[in-house]
């Protein structure tokens, strides 16, 4: 087996517990829906889009919902947010570098997941059956 | 921008609220640094390994969360467990394809991550000073 993975498990034991906290906050909010469609699909657009906008097209979405998960993303600097003075106020929300480079990382992960969906499926299915 | 996105954008919504759930539960466990550490031991040894030897790579670990952590691991199918019935019993751990093709996948993302966490903690900390 290759030496990578000696490597990795040496990094996982010298991050610092804070640190790796944070680490797993990042990775975790990764997993969820929304926040993963909204910087998807101003990755898409590649240029500044307006609240309205982006939730017509992350479908299903509350305003609630978009406003959070607009707020963690700029809050760890995914995303920037630019409010111009009009009235009624205009907001625009850009994809930032930091944010398409965790999407570039999120999304080989994502799609392999759903690829695999029916493997872990059965597995599951075996394993509680032998368990009754 | 490429097309790409525009792809995954169709796929998450395409996919069923159940499956969805499922692939949301896959990803977000490998957030979870015990159980990354334990497949990626198990990843090094390439080869079957005996419970206690597994809890002396993964520095730290407690017995009751290495026995949770490779209930989970099993369930999913990512490793198979092995009972040979000495006195006292023997359990042998090894890891799965699925098991390796997911740590192929997550673990790009988590070295990523690692490497940028100053960007994170600088947004953070920028966003939260003009919070206030």
């Amino acid at each position: 087996m290759e030496n990578h993975w000696k490597m990795w498990n040496a990094e996982c034991a010298a991050l610092e517990p804070e640190r790796e906290i944070l680490a797993l906050e990042i990775t975790t909010q990764m997993a969820d829906k929304w926040l993963l469609w909204t910087l998807s699909v101003l990755a898409e657009e590649g240029s500044p889009l307006r609240f309205s906008r982006i939730m017509e097209r992350v479908e299903g979405v509350s305003q609630k919902s978009l406003t959070k998960t607009l707020r963690q993303l700029e809050r760890d600097g995914l995303v920037t947010r630019e409010m111009f003075p009009e009235v009624p106020p205009r907001v625009e929300y850009t994809i930032t570098e930091l944010g398409l480079g965790m999407l570039e990382h999120v999304r080989p992960l994502w799609l392999w997941t759903v690829q695999n969906l029916e493997n872990f499926e059965r597995a599951r299915r075996k394993y509680d059956e032998r368990r009754g």
